[in-house]
């Protein structure tokens, strides 16, 4: 699988058209998209410096530098292509030009100060919130975009599985993350979908804690995050594995994890309330006693960025549907004894694809029985 | 060297310090830092989600959630810690409970969206602009950075070496991108400083195109540049080799930009206008009628980001001064054809710390003669 994965133009622009229809629909002219994750969407244009001017009607024009220029003319042929050095203050330009007078903008990515230079140009559209339009159209994967998640997650898997012998006494976090690491890039990763996260013994209970010089020893749990990527698509997974046999208090917060992760997942169906998957496996953890020990949420969506929406946590609203990958991670946290947390990612499925009708598809599947090293 | 270098609280401090008496100088009674780079700058804190409130007077207060809550608290012992789902709200809640009246902001960092919460919340602080003020003390490295840095130059250095031998006809761009990046891992990087351009053939012809499927060939130019990151700092290098015999054309272009390049590095000195370091190494370049072939900027600073202040580029303004590294690297790009690129990270210098006096300290010293492999 390449890098440069995206020159599949008929498939951009049919996420373009699902995009102007919202568009249009929000009494705007068009659309100044700015976020990198939501231009990669919409163009395939892999860059660190492009934004996209689309119509409610018509064909966008792509802008970017010279670094990229020549990336986006051959990636993006049905798009107009400008390389300029300040590309918003040109796109706004090109909608005055086109007559285009509401302009919906990112207003969760533009910073203040480049929304004030557009202000400043004078001659500027009515700039009108756009919301998280693209955002929204991105959480639910097609059957593309799933193939390159599942194999970020295989990879992930058989690179963890590679690793793990490598756990041993004496042996750091940060060498056993860079064991881990190297084996994703020989499973075939493209890139590494974030920084790993190994945490041994007391780390354990930093949720992200980076892999530092304690050497491991016997009788620490040892939480490993990791993930590759594949296509600009992002894995996330988490095992936590003990270094000789466990005592019974890390046995029982291990145990309790795996039981709230398992109802967290069976709860991950698609017309759920993200507030109650979270609860389903919150209420098993607070139950315990261990609310106080669990204060982050339980899970996010995953695909061009490695944390993007749905976000599965208490006192959030919304409805998970079918094709959105989630992950399903809680944790117990018990400040200066150590951590568990167990992370799966997964498909919300409407069918059955993998199972039981409406239980989701399991893209990670390194076992979920604590490992014994 | 650690990924969690940061546990250097007096360094850190100091630095809140000077930035104290730049907030002071701008009638301000504080300051909210977003970016994420100054936070760990002024703090230590490695996070993906961090805030800090920095009054002109008295100790700061820094925001995280709960995930980095405990790294937080021991890498900052000096500072207070807050724990907040929203951290910017909350910090300047806090403001306003501690009778701050004027709070700078970062409006190149802050969202328009996070900005409109934050005037809605009715009892905000007068928000006024920060600039790049944390920024511009980023620019001058202490001794720690520069150590940093020249780690990160002298693994993407050997890395190179090591990896070079695997050049050979039939091997891809992604194949050699995967022997490289490995090759930085197992020199010592912590992770690499961005994604690997290795690019052969016609594809040197774009300057940032990502390793692909294309097989190197007798007769390419391959255009290679990487980095490592050590401590959060990272390195920037870029060569072009030659596989087999290079034609005369290829031999022409690779002389003048490696002409270029010396020209650049040479005039690289505290107190030099960026425009006329810029004009030492493009002067040469257009001179020999390639002037439309090299459209990007010469250089930029580095540090805790791989592009940062300050920026070497025709049109900029600026001095460059001591203890300021950035990068120098001309380019001649043919479309169709390929390209070459010469890259050196180096340090500007008020005195001797390398040669002669005001000549730059080269962090990356590989060397620039056309290797033909």
């Amino acid at each position: 699988m390449s890098r440069t994965v995206g020159f599949m133009p008929e498939i951009h622009s049919a996420r373009r058209e699902r995009a102007q229809q919202k568009i249009a629909a929000l009494d705007a002219d068009g659309a100044l998209i700015t976020s990198l994750p939501n231009v990669r969407y919409l163009t395939g244009l892999v860059s660190s410096n492009a934004a996209l001017l689309l119509p409610a009607d018509g064909p966008g024009v792509l802008a970017t530098d010279s670094r990229y220029e020549e990336a986006a003319r051959h990636d993006c042929p049905d798009l107009e292509v400008v390389s300029e050095r300040f590309l918003e203050p040109s796109l706004i330009g090109l909608a005055v030009t086109r007559g285009l007078r509401a302009v919906a903008f990112e207003a969760q990515e533009m910073t203040v100060e480049r929304y004030q230079e557009l202000l400043a140009l004078g001659r500027a559209p009515a700039l009108v919130p756009l919301g998280r339009l693209v955002e929204e159209l991105r959480m639910v994967k097609d059957d593309a975009e799933i193939g390159l998640l599942a194999r970020a997650c295989a990879i992930t898997g058989e690179a963890l599985s590679a690793a793990l012998p490598g756990i041993a006494a004496g042996r750091t976090e940060r060498e056993f993350a860079i064991l881990l690491e190297r084996a994703m890039i020989d499973s075939g990763a493209d890139a590494l979908a974030f920084d790993s996260i190994v945490a041994s013994g007391p780390n354990g209970a930093v949720p992200h804690h980076l892999p530092g010089d304690r050497p491991f020893a016997s009788g620490d749990l040892i939480t490993i995050d990791c993930g590759a990527a594949c296509g600009g698509y992002h894995a996330d997974m988490t095992r936590t594995v003990a270094l000789g046999e466990p005592a019974a208090w890390q046995r029982d917060i291990y145990d309790l994890v795996a039981a709230a992760q398992r109802a967290g997942v069976n709860a991950a169906r698609a017309g759920a309330e993200v507030s109650e998957v979270d609860a389903a496996a919150r209420g098993l953890i607070a139950a315990a006693g261990h609310g106080d020990h669990f204060r982050h949420g339980l899970g996010h969506g995953v695909g061009l960025e490695v944390h993007e929406a749905p976000t599965i946590g208490y006192g959030r609203t919304g409805k998970l549907q079918d094709r959105v990958p989630v992950t399903v991670e809680p944790g117990i946290y018990l400040p200066g004894r150590g951590g568990v947390r167990i992370e799966d990612t997964l498909v919300v499925r409407a069918n059955a694809e993998a199972g039981a009708a409406g239980t989701p598809q399991m893209l990670t599947t390194t076992t979920r029985e604590l490992l014994v090293l």
